[in-house]
């Protein structure tokens, strides 16, 4: 079986042999797949998130001048699309100056300076809808959620441009928070409902070096989930039942249980892939091998149960997130966009904590597929939550009013630079295949790594490796859990592959020439992919994948309609690139079996007792990502597979 | 392939050569299978009904002392209960004498005389809660519609007791109906959102011989969808504006077309069914050949695309009703109860009209299926929608707030005989095969036909024939289009099916002699099933059918969930009688594929590339009627087949 992956069962690695990754401003990236994209989520994207922030009040919202009985009112969450946008909009300014968009900014950033109260408090929503009601309902009104997300707007911000204004404002907030919150007497022992200033403390840690924030985001963690729970007394104090939750239980928010003692990802998606990377963070920091654990476990969990194909996460609108253990049904997926880049924000903590491919093989999955889906080709329309099966009626939105997920993808796309490779005094791994340059330092030498490649498309990587002198480093190149063939050399001498494997990393140990080069052939055949039996939605189906992309058909390449299609187990299926297509990309070319419908139709027939006959078709797959780019129809990632028993 | 039916491209048959039911009063039912339902109807769910009635206040509503600010507040349909509520305890009481519940039906009449108004006006919402909005809302009010159920419920009431107060009361209110509405100044040109006075209408002309009753009832239905449309002038009149109807299309109640021009049957399926019988009764009552090609032309469409295969119609949850052709999702299949019933009594009228077993197939599939999965074997749950697949969270209600299913079906099992055989001057047809005695009059002469079989779970059939003297008469005896092999013998004689057969009818025509015994094998082999490829839900599935019995597989009699199995199509099924299972029912079993689960969990794989290997399991089908009547858990009709392309 394919996709089995390393255990994950491993202990820290220790400090000093942990990853970091190699931050995005010292990656460029020149390919044909992503650099279009990020060029287009800069010139498109950003502008368009812009101009619905000023159209949806979320900007003028930061004046305060709202009364009552004023349309539109603050959202309890606005403080946080400016947030994102704000981390979006810096990430962008990082490698590409644009000083009408740092005005912008910069505009921004004068208002909440001036929305900030004396005590340091900082939230639009409290300060005009609600005054007087701060912090009285953790559980539901995200007011932490808000300062995270502010936060992790001001880190971005002062990376970018070296100002630390916001990040000033936001050290202020935070040291109020640090005073409201906590175990001392006259604190209070609250913690957000929706998790997210937990990771991004660490982030303001990482910033100022205050080890206080790392304490913070640790207190946070650590108070989650204790009895007596501080959100049914927060519920108590507003005179209001805890029974009376609407989402019915604590899962919803992860504070069911202590968090060391929770072993199943639950509830709502998002903040459990938030919590989950603060628990990544928080493990690395303090040298937390029982923290460490939770997290494995809580993976194992997830991508082992409760993960789609295309790495999108949490099957139900209800909870906006996760039900049961193999609950993965294809046309109702809630499949979350920030849920499905949480995952790969989970997965790349992890994966510096242990380079191992289980955390880079989900993450290049979701990336690919999942993540990707969320924004369409034209950059201005986005899927919030996106199914693996459609009648022809879902499509995405212009402009969501909970606008989450548009901001999220723009705030991720500049930094994927920061998801291709790791280093660390000693060692270079190369997680991800895209072309591109990379600077790191090793043993005090500036090394720069070239990566060629026509990647998810073609499995040819070379990576060239220039530095001024030899140095000795291990090289570890990811051989994804996908591949079964792969091919990897030195300078055109072939290595065996088996021999260096570690946790799905070929470890190349080296004294390095400048001008060496590695080069990498990944098998990338078409591949059938079946899903374990307790799936419902997926028994007697079958998906298509190739490389890191899954497919789907769409009714726009396919006169039978996908879900009437059967895909046998032998018939071959050819990969083309099409470049014309879809802004380019591979598509699948098979034949498969169609019900011949004739044989109903006269006389009409409903039901019978004569088995359909069915003949031949062809059929056109297209990458999962790119669908819904063209004519409404049927999509399917799962087919029906004939079951040649 | 089975179920292709004769043709129902027929002409009207004469007036003297058309058939009558044979009343239920004039027909015993002494089997083993529904007399115990008639008698539980009876004794429990007619009190269970009762009583809900009282407690939930719907006969105190009758009262009219409600205020505003009382709870509960009288629903616009309570009327429609009360009326369908004496229907049922009337049709009880025609056969079975019962003081007590005679009572109870008496005080409800002297309630519903107190309350109608000097003008004959009668209905408690609009009196009590909307006094002075009479008529103004006939498009979602029902005020029509409450009194068509209490028309129906008084001729009922009389046909059973003789007693005209009811009748009366109700005549007086068609009269003033008769006033207010029709084409002449000063009158409304209006017709009800909901259709059920039309066929009430028809029963009332046959109870009085009062012809203006059936031009009233044709007024009403030429009426319906003719520009300019009056449910917009009313909204207007209202002052609302009429696309405004919060159900989007007048589909919804069948008033988007003249009904002479429509040609599919769309909307809500409880008021479509209503539509459709009173047009066939109207084709019937007028000679008129248009009406009946109508009613032909939306037979075909619906029980070639609309309709699931037990006999359940609608599948939509928004309009209770129709979607698009061929949209027969299983697990959200609404397919009302009230629907099923409202097929039975179209097909029954349509059956008289074309003694053609087209309409008599769907009416024993609706009865044996759909119409009995409604009450649960204890006689007190009841399923208002009822899918063909589920998770295991779905079940019968107690008593739901809309309580037209169970009264619904509480009318209709008393009444069940009338539904077994037809007569006229020349013919008797025998439609259903239920073991009991039927009184029928040929040529003057009484003739008793003994019916003795086993069916639903044998297709033996002996029908007995007495009389005092010889009588000449064609005896069509159906030949069910599920039924592939028939032997049919008159005293032992075999006849030669093939030689007689009309529309599906084996015409025996003879002079009898008394004595005479005609006996039919119907061979009731278990047959597998499969749906038009363009049903969607049903690509790849299979379901099982034995006689008329649809089944379905429940995880209470499987190990493996039924959605997990691959049916394959050559492996044998028996049937097998269990006598203490589900108070007797013929249960399938055979042996089906189904996944090693243990493939995928040592390691934990959720996904892989090879595909899921099948073992061989045993299963268990029961009767689709008679789930959900034990623990809950998984149900499904529809199974993957195993394609053996």
């Amino acid at each position: 079986m394919a996709f089995s992956h390393p255990s994950t069962d491993s202990t820290l690695t220790p400090g000093d042999r942990r990853l970091l990754p190699v931050p995005f401003r010292h990656v460029t990236i020149d390919d044909t797949f992503w650099a279009p994209r990020i060029q287009r989520n800069r010139e498109s994207t950003l502008p368009f998130i812009y101009q619905n922030l000023q159209e949806t009040g979320r900007i003028d919202a930061l004046r305060l001048t709202w009364k009552p009985g004023d349309e539109p009112m603050p959202h309890i969450f606005w403080d946080s699309d400016i947030g994102k946008w704000i981390e979006a909009a810096s990430n962008s300014l990082a490698t590409t100056p644009d000083p009408a968009l740092k005005q912008q900014v910069d505009d921004v950033i004068d208002l909440l300076a001036q929305g900030q109260h004396a005590d340091g408090y900082l939230n639009t929503y409290f300060t005009v809808v609600a005054p007087g009601k701060r912090w009285t309902n953790l559980r539901d009104l995200h007011e932490l959620y808000c300062a995270g997300h502010l936060i992790e707007g001001a880190v971005a911000h002062y990376q970018a441009t070296g100002e630390r204004k916001l990040l000033d404002i936001m050290c202020r907030y935070v040291d109020f928070i640090a005073q409201t919150f906590g175990k001392q007497s006259g604190q209070k022992p609250g913690y957000d409902g929706h998790e997210e200033i937990e990771l991004a403390l660490i982030k303001l840690y990482h910033a100022t070096n205050d080890a206080r924030y790392l304490e913070l985001s640790r207190y946070f963690v650590d108070e989650r989930g204790r009895q007596p729970h501080y959100f049914d007394n927060e519920a108590r104090e507003r005179g209001e039942d805890p029974q009376a939750f609407e989402m019915g239980t604590y899962e919803y928010n992860q504070s069911h249980l202590p968090v060391l003692e929770q072993t199943q990802v639950v509830g709502h998606a998002v903040r459990a892939m938030y919590l989950n990377s603060a628990l990544a963070d928080l493990a690395r920091e303090q040298d937390d091998e029982r923290l460490f654990a939770a997290c494995r476990r809580l993976w194992d969990h997830l991508t082992t149960t409760r993960m789609y194909l295309t790495g999108g996460i949490g099957t139900s609108a209800r909870n906006e997130g996760f039900t049961r253990d193999y609950d993965l049904p294809n046309e109702t997926a809630y499949a979350e966009t920030c849920a499905a880049i949480g995952l790969v924000f989970w997965a790349h903590r992890m994966l510096q904590l242990d380079c191992n491919r289980a955390y880079a093989d989900v993450m290049e999955l979701a990336l690919y597929n999942r993540v990707l889906s969320g924004v369409s080709l034209s950059g201005d329309r986005f899927f919030y939550e996106d199914p693996l099966a459609s009648d022809g009626t879902v499509h995405r939105q212009y402009w969501p009013d909970v606008c989450c997920c548009p901001i999220n993808l723009a705030r991720m796309l500049p930094t994927l630079g920061q998801y291709i490779y790791s280093a660390n005094a000693t060692d270079i791994a190369v997680h991800l295949f895209i072309q591109g340059e990379a600077q790191f330092t090793i043993g005090g030498q500036a090394v720069t790594l070239r990566q060629k490649t026509g990647y998810p498309w073609e499995g040819g990587i070379a990576l060239q490796i220039d530095a001024a002198a030899p140095f000795t480093s291990n090289v570890r190149v990811r051989i994804p859990g996908w591949c079964r063939d792969a091919l990897l050399a030195v300078n055109g001498e072939t290595l065996n592959i088996d021999d260096i494997m570690q946790s799905g990393y070929a470890v190349i140990a080296r004294l390095w020439q400048p001008g060496d080069t590695i080069t990498l052939d990944l098998a990338m055949p078409v591949e059938r992919i079946f899903a374990h039996p307790a799936v419902r939605a997926d028994v007697g189906q079958v998906a298509l994948k190739r490389g890191p992309i899954v497919y789907c058909l769409e009714e726009a390449d396919n006169d039978i309609p996908p879900w009437q299609l059967l895909l046998s187990d032998e018939s071959p299926i050819e990969s083309v690139f099409e470049p014309d297509m879809l802004e380019g990309v591979a598509v699948l070319r098979g034949m498969a079996l169609a019900p011949d419908e004739r044989d109903w139709n006269d006389p009409p027939t409903l039901y019978s007792t004569s088995r359909p006959r069915f003949v031949s078709a062809p059929f056109t797959a297209i990458p999962y990502y790119a669908w819904d780019n063209r004519q409404p129809g049927a999509m399917n990632v799962w087919l029906h597979a004939a079951q040649n028993t």
